[in-house]
């Protein structure tokens, strides 16, 4: 049997709620071909979120992973391009730790690119209906650390041949309670959008390179 | 029998699609308490709108009226608190008029508030996970000509003895057609809210004013 | 003599610093013509920013009046077209007091049009390479509350002819110190900004209406 | 002699100005130190940027090299962290070539680090009064290809030293002819800004890193 893991994260940032959570424990257990998906919770810890993520490797063995983040202030699902070799953080983590310009693999590049095909599952979304576009930066907090730390194991020989980072808005519900305005989805919306992309990974050999990248910079 | 009119606007922008019409149509014929929906599309067109909007009162004869237009860069339901008595068109309409500086009641007072509950409707929207808040400007086009033309019918004394104004974001899947990203919301829950919307200007008699206004300025 | 009274506002919200204030300090004792620029603070507060415009007009007697305030999230020079009989407060003022949808002046019209010639101040200011754009909202807080005093004054027959509100952002060296982007424009500038909209001000008899009024809704 | 060789590009994306091409003219013959600023233009064109750099270094043999590009939606100066070896545009070239998905250096690292001092600079720029932060991404067009080219270099052995990339935004004159709000900055704030990331550039051995990095993602 093969699996295609999906992870999300616990709250942060003041939030109770975190989507990307939801989206993987309701794809948990469902299939897809010869594959089942199965899900493990990352907390937003600056070290924990890399053993966690090993540790469901190891527990799992999955052909294919998915991470999945909230990301403050973006307009629908962004499959990230990239992940870098910095933990910078903006902010501390939930356990108060905030990481400056450190190095998260000791000697790796400078870079990992998904190994997803990302435009095939932006082309994927927008013709079932669901906005999304390449992000060409996963910042250089949690999100970034764990799809480095993800596509630096798939590098380095694990049972992982596909993989790479979704990052999603607020939750309609999460955002209806805020003061300011912010970008939002529908959690069944957004759980469509995981499930296709990981119908995407599974089917998809090669990236067909057809969607624009979006900002002109 | 009494009346909600919900009006919408047919497409227009380059866009094949309005939300706000689907929407109208989607309610028409239901039914709450001793109300029933009943819908009326609108041009944008800077005269006949006006228009269309007299012949559906004298046609309905409706006891509340809720018009409903898109805006293109507002997260969530935003419902307006104020029309004024200006016609000046950032764009021409779908007649390829541009109406510039232009009054639209002659004698008109310059602005007319909005006769619904706003913050009762925006603290039901939220209470219900619908993103939500009170907009201070209908623009100067089409959107604030049918709101400031409404206003003026129910002070002048017709049939109607509530209305306003909601601007709803574009829909999802219009959205996802969309190369640059903007703010959207699916046709579902935009129906919930004008749903809402109405329920709570049939059961309210007078607005809370328990929800803050929003931008600092 | 012929005066012009330019108004800033005392800093608030957290910042020690506000442009608006340097603005009018910086245009005082110049002259245009037969005019000189006085200038007054006035206080962020719900009543006493209303007494001390009254007490201002009282004291200089002035032919025109420009109100200038900050606005957090806007591009450039925003010039107001309507200011709404109501004070709803998104933040307390200065004394801690949040006015929550209170009427501004009993019996008072809905709302007045600025008595500036706003189009042509628009299209001086571009002209003279500043960013500028007509803004429909001067929102709910202190500089509404402002801008419906002075044009309450003007249409009750006080000194003033002329007047209006113009909203700035913030000025580059204080946005140089926060965390956040926002938009920003250097002190001379807005300075030259505000000179130019007094002079056009006093040069102009009527609006010549020839700009377009921006967002689409 | 030493010298700091700085970029700026012509004109794209229908502008007739470019502020990056001006600030590198008016630093051009300027000196701090031992060093002599030279400057060359760069066309937004996806092979022969790369062209011109490689020629410029070779006639200058500079030790630092500045490049400086325009970002349509970003506040302040942005300090590029990383160079991605992807050439994937949104829009054509000044040539109408459009490229997708394309490698920049066949067998090169997936990225390259800023060789500049990019939180100094930063710093440096804040306390001068300048808005700034660092960017985690300078996107997919000419600008990255430059920043990569350019770093690509120093590291197979050329005469610079360090090296990077400024984004910045629109000029105030040009952005005052623009119909949509834009971010915008004076010139000559720019010119001082990339002198002083110039300067911070020569005099700092190794970067401090005390500045976080912004969004939380």
């Amino acid at each position: 049997m093969k699996r295609v893991l999906i992870t999300g994260y616990e709250p942060f940032g003041g939030d109770d709620y975190n989507p990307s959570l939801e989206i993987a424990k309701e794809l948990n257990g469902q299939t897809y071909g010869e594959y089942t998906y199965v899900y493990k919770p990352i907390p937003v810890n600056r070290f924990q979120c890399i053993e966690e993520l090993h540790a469901a490797i190891a527990e799992f063995e999955p052909q294919i992973v998915i991470c999945v983040g909230l990301a403050w202030n973006r307009q629908g699902i962004s499959v990230e391009r990239v992940a870098i070799n910095v933990a910078d953080f903006p902010i501390p983590d939930n356990a108060g730790y905030q990481a400056m310009n450190e190095t998260i693999v000791e000697g790796g590049p400078n870079a990992y690119f998904s190994e997803l095909p990302i435009k095939s599952i932006v082309g994927a979304l927008r013709e079932a209906g669901i906005p999304s576009q390449i992000s060409n930066t996963a910042g250089t907090y949690c999100c970034n650390i764990l799809m480095y730390t993800l596509l630096d194991a798939i590098h380095k020989g694990c049972s992982v041949k596909k993989g790479g980072f979704l990052h999603i808005p607020f939750e309609t519900k999460q955002a209806a309670q805020k003061v300011e305005q912010v970008p939002f989805m529908d959690i069944q919306t957004m759980i469509e959008a995981v499930r296709i992309a990981a119908e995407v990974s599974i089917d998809t050999e090669r990236d067909e390179m057809t969607i624009d990248s979006g900002e002109v910079s």
